[in-house]
């Protein structure tokens, strides 16, 4: 066994404060830095051109393929074999920290960085990637690049989306200067590797290091339009109403009790975003809401129940506020598991570290779910401080926390690459 | 007894709809023509315009106070005698009909004009009023003008309102040539009659042909401000939320509650018009959520006894939720009973018409109420078609029903215009 590598806390935070300059803004409220860096804009364009410069500088080979996923690869002893894929991404939401996603970027270039520095080759190549658009918030589909890479989307799909000014993904991506070469699918890694934060509470309240994602929830969101019937609060008797925004309070309160029920499992989440009554005045009974629902579940099964029994609630809340209630679905994916195997060596790994850890479900999707199709995945999850807030100027993991999940993450991805050759290991 | 006098419905309804072409707009959704003629704008001037171009075109003379408000009068035989005034108000709300304010001013103008063409004198004068902003949509504060009139509000303060591009109420009245020389506070007249859509659905609904208004409900505005914590939806357990949103829910079901409790009697209205979640996102749990409260009650004291009890379950949904919820009370208006002796006559002239009627209780605000501080005041109400919707294209009162309003406003105010001198009627 070769000695323990550690990799460089400090420098690793200062390529994320680096990074969140790229797009940053002053958040009016707080105060706080945060970033906008919508996918394939400029300002994500820059960053892009910042992260490419430091692979680059880390001795990478880089290439980016006609989504404009980027893929910085440093030589494998024995070259021809799959490489390690360390990746995530670098777009955000129009309000965010400096954490989600880039991590796992800037988290795999310190895993390099830490090897350069320790003259260490591995057997295999490390590739360290991030993929275009993870976030969806731009042009309304989430891990586009990982799922073009992977075949979910079609390329031609991909690159016909487009925003909300109706500019399409492909012109975006050549405006950037980011329209690659490479072919839209990927070669299948022997293995990927993903470092986030968390984004939820659940590891700083138990006061855990890490946590190893055992999967990502099934996922099912429906968007509802009530029509009722828009009155005068004060003119309109109660009997004679059909108030939308009532109809609107009722589903989300059937929401709480289809979680307090058991039925679904404890794992269970059910959440109303949005609920948005027009005409929406003081004295004006709702004539209309668009309300969404938002439904988790890491069982597949459980999850169809939820929806199935939500959807019957629909039709009784529509009877009692004498409104009619359509839903349109407009996301259902199922869970992803991800490599148990995979799952083990990073809790070896933060043991052998003395790192306390937990198996956790991520809440949230990530670009791991979509490689999880193409070799075996797994991902970390570092805690975040404020609850683990996250898509806001607030989101914030520590020095201490980042180094902890990037430190396992060499750990697995040297082990990883220097794993021998296997028969699917085709040259 | 004089033989009995007919207005010409026709000529009414023509008027109605002259005055609803200034300011006129074409409704995007329904295709119908609906009314934008705010307080105070360029519409609203030139409605003002026109109608004082036809009060002049039927012999009255017309006088401005300070507060925009205007008057044409119509001489007495004894003209030193206090007037019967017959008004309303021709501002309208940003998306309205036709009906709503101008029924009372164009009907009281076809009382004058229907008693010019019989050559028919009154022994006190008669005055046709419209009132500055009775909606309050503009610069925030409704029966802004009658309220000026009758001493409720001080004019400094009222001529100091700004619209949300900060231009004030006495420079937006001298803009359009309507801030007059009259003194703001109106001398008591002998009564004032007002004739209104109902605005609501219940005379429709019984197949009446008009209302005899008791009084205007007590209203009780909240504004609330319930905080939670903005959560990411999947990754954030049912456990440690603090759903702002399902606070807002709660309360909403709380109002049908406190409504079907029976405990605030049977013409009790509790409404949440405003429910507004931020961030807004399908994916986010509200962080914090908007909302208002609308109580009405013709019982002064069951609206308060209702308004306390909504204050406790404030307290108690925060409680539940783990939120704040703060309230703002923005409104709180008694209830306001009219002169039982005009009901009684404005009965009485639907009965020798063979018009049916019945007692209502306003559930909106006019001018009325605040005419009621300086003088005996009655409201006959016309019903409206398409459950009486209001503040709405769709408004709209047939001319039969117009007329049949307008018929009776005329025996009344006739009547009462004969009415002999009395003590208080000082030179």
């Amino acid at each position: 066994m070769t000695s323990q590598l550690f990799i460089d806390g400090a420098r690793l935070y200062r390529s994320l404060a680096a990074l969140g300059e790229l797009g940053a803004f002053t958040d009016p409220h707080s105060g706080l830095r945060g970033v906008c860096r919508l996918a394939l804009t400029a300002e994500d364009g820059a960053g892009r051109r910042h992260v490419v410069e430091q692979m680059r500088e880390a001795g990478l080979t880089v290439r980016v393929d006609r989504i404009g996923n980027v893929f910085g690869r440093r030589a494998g002893l024995d070259d021809r074999l799959r490489p390690v894929m360390l990746g995530s991404h670098i777009d955000s939401v129009a309000t965010a920290g400096r954490f989600d996603g880039c991590l796992g970027v800037l988290g795999g270039l310190e895993v390099v960085r830490t090897l350069n520095d320790a003259g260490r080759a591995t057997l295999r190549p490390l590739v360290v990637a991030f993929f275009t658009d993870e976030e969806g918030a731009r042009f309304g589909t989430d891990m586009l690049g990982s799922a073009v890479a992977t075949g979910r989307i079609a390329l031609e799909d991909a690159h016909a989306l487009r925003d909300r000014n109706g500019l399409s993904v492909r012109d975006e991506l050549a405006a950037i200067g980011f329209l690659g070469d490479d072919p839209p699918r990927l070669p299948a890694p022997f293995a990927y590797l993903e470092c986030h934060v968390e984004q939820g509470p659940v590891l700083r309240a138990a006061g855990l290091d890490l946590g190893v994602v055992a999967g990502v929830q099934g996922i099912c969101w429906h968007e509802l339009t009530i029509v009722g019937k828009a009155a005068h609060a004060g003119t309109t008797p109660m009997a004679l109403r059909a108030d939308a925004g009532v109809a609107a309070s009722r589903i989300n309160l059937a929401l709480r009790d289809l979680v307090a029920s058991g039925r679904f499992g404890a794992e269970f989440r059910a959440t109303m975003g949005v609920l948005l009554p027009h005409p929406g005045l003081v004295n004006v009974v709702p004539g209309e809401v668009t309300a969404t629902v938002d439904l988790r579940n890491p069982d597949s099964a459980l999850l169809d129940a939820a929806e199935a029994a939500i959807i019957a609630f629909y039709a009784e809340a529509a009877r009692m506020e004498g409104v009619t209630v359509t839903h349109r679905r407009t996301a259902r994916t199922p869970y992803v598991g991800f490599d148990a195997e995979l799952g083990r060596r990073i809790a070896a790994a933060a043991d052998a570290r003395g790192l306390s850890h937990a198996g956790i479900v991520s809440g949230a999707g990530h670009d791991a779910q979509e490689l999880a199709r193409l070799c075996p995945a797994a991902m970390i999850f570092v805690p975040g401080e404020h609850d683990g807030i996250s898509h806001n100027p607030r989101e914030l993991s520590t020095e201490r926390q980042c180094a902890d999940g990037v430190n396992v993450l060499l750990d697995v991805a040297c082990a990883l690459a220097d794993a021998p050759a296997t028969p699917e290991d085709q040259p």
